[in-house]
């Protein structure tokens, strides 16, 4: 089989661009015992990806140059001689940019076509969801009445967190780039208010959309965002941290003055709870999470927009779509 | 009764100065039903006394411009119309800096003379040891083999936290200033090293003394040394924060460039958790303190040194001295 993938050429200085990637053709191997060959369906997009390419230290390695780069996929089962997994499966993987993968059948989780469309699993019923899920009710633990604002609020992630939030029984203001953007996320989203982070205004907008204060903020974005919550926030309030989006294209530190010592001091005198984490933290919780999600995509709880592109060769610019804000929904590449 | 007291004159931009205080003479009031009259004997000078000197926002309201300093004393009482405490009691009270005072008989805590030597009530049996060893146990969270390191390490909190995660079978690390300081810290404390954040090597000699990484880090002082701290925590480390006092005098921001996302990077890739606390959070947990501190001290696993000065004039020196870090073990005033 002939497989078509996206490799690292090299690694970006600031925003990635079209000459960090390379399009490459192999052949694919023959399958080993215990393995499957895979071809993609859906390939989700997401800003972590941002820092695989970089080889500055995080939470997982790098991606090498030459490599294929990484993400979650959803695939059809081609060949198998792994048993259990069968020619005509549909799978969650992660076999990254590419049209075809040989890997080990072990992991897979096999997809029930019933529980809605295949894509909703790279997404709200995916990494995305869980994300949104047990970061907020774990870290966040909001409680009913309370104020909980969420930036990247039309994000895949962000979408759901403000969701779960309003079934939780709190007041939720999103944080989103553009009208359009605020409009669907308080229109179909059913959240109490949305403010544009690209106003003039945005930390006067923030203040009069949050007059109790703020008991929750679930941090997607950093940067000018985080400035203008942070003297909304309330004592004892926490903050699960997420991703600071706007800082991945960083090549140097903004300019001064520094003012680590202002969230310092925020922390100290109101007493705030930040907490970093990844959603593999919380792989335990996925049982939980489909079975609550589900639930609610099929009350009519939880509304979910997608953003496709289709064709391997577009990854590249659905990725620097995603890290500048110009997507609208979760980001995938449909083959 | 003559009272010789202390107001703020003024407040101070950056570090305090004799001109923003003033002594004052007044005759104290006769008593009123439930009253009490106080002798001062030793009065606390604590960091965020620095904090009550603004009017910036904070988790206490400020002092008023004429109104007496606040601080925590051991007095004696001279007379009560308070039933259960007589004159001759010695007494834990909130009466600030000033001689005598008038006050409430509720809220007094009656001092056991058998417990120890009194001053040790405005330390390491007082606010400072409560705020140690609530902010370690419930925030930090230490785990047996885990290192953790403290920064203030000599002050009246830092020693008890440090020994106190000595106790909980920790390696432990002092961060404090000079090398008399960080002698006393390993010989007599038992730290298993200090490093001296005046050094010009600070960060390599912090790496050195953690070859496994931070699991928690008490923060105190903020500032350079949260920034030498911050490269070693390791996944998942915990980060009580009581203190910054290295900015409590500033009266601007540190130049540039913005170091906010080196630090929310950090918490997002290590999954860090970063609390701030206030010891009156945790004032639940008093009785288990006592019992648990007290034994410590007499079993000689908690040894604490004070830094006394005679004399109720020396009050805003000694305050100058712990915002600087010149003080070395508790700061008291005795009258």
């Amino acid at each position: 089989m002939i497989n078509r993938r996206i490799v690292l050429a090299s690694r970006p200085e600031g925003e990635p661009e079209a000459a960090n990637f390379r399009l490459e053709t192999e052949e694919t191997l023959p399958l080993g015992e215990g393995q499957v060959l895979l071809k993609t369906l859906y390939l989700s997009i997401d800003p972590y990806m941002r820092g695989r390419m970089s080889d500055a230290p995080s939470y997982a390695p790098p991606v090498g140059i030459g490599q294929v780069m990484v993400g979650s996929t959803i695939c059809e089962v081609l060949e198998s001689r792994t048993p259990g997994i069968e020619p005509g499966d549909t799978v969650s993987a992660f076999t990254g940019w590419q049209e075809y993968a040989v890997v080990s059948g072990r992991g897979l989780r096999k997809l029930k076509p019933e529980a809605g469309p295949l894509s909703h699993h790279l997404g709200v019923l995916g990494m995305p969801g869980l994300t949104a899920y047990a970061g907020l009710l774990n870290i966040g633990a909001p409680k009913p009445g309370e104020t909980v604002v969420v930036s990247s609020a039309a994000g895949a992630v962000g979408s759901v967190v403000g969701q779960i939030a309003k079934i939780s029984k709190c007041r939720v203001v999103g944080i989103a780039g553009g009208p359009a953007k605020c409009a669907w996320v308080t229109e179909e989203l059913g959240f109490d208010a949305c403010v544009d982070h690209r106003s003039a205004t945005l930390k006067d907008d923030l203040k009069a959309a949050c007059p109790g204060g703020i008991d929750v903020y679930f941090e997607n974005v950093g940067g000018k965002v985080l400035e203008a919550v942070l003297p909304l926030l309330n004592d004892f309030a926490r903050m699960p941290v997420c991703g600071i989006v706007s800082q991945y294209n960083q090549s140097e530190l903004p300019a001064g003055p520094d003012r680590t010592s202002v969230l310092m001091r925020a922390v100290l005198t109101r007493r705030l709870r930040l907490q970093g984490f990844i959603v593999t933290d919380f792989v335990s919780q996925l049982p939980d999470f489909l079975r609550d999600v589900s639930g609610w995509l099929s009350e009519g709880l939880i509304r979910y927009k997608e953003d496709i592109v289709d064709g391997l060769e577009r990854a590249p610019e659905a990725l620097m779509s995603v890290l500048s804000g110009r997507n609208f929904g979760k980001m995938l590449v449909r083959f």
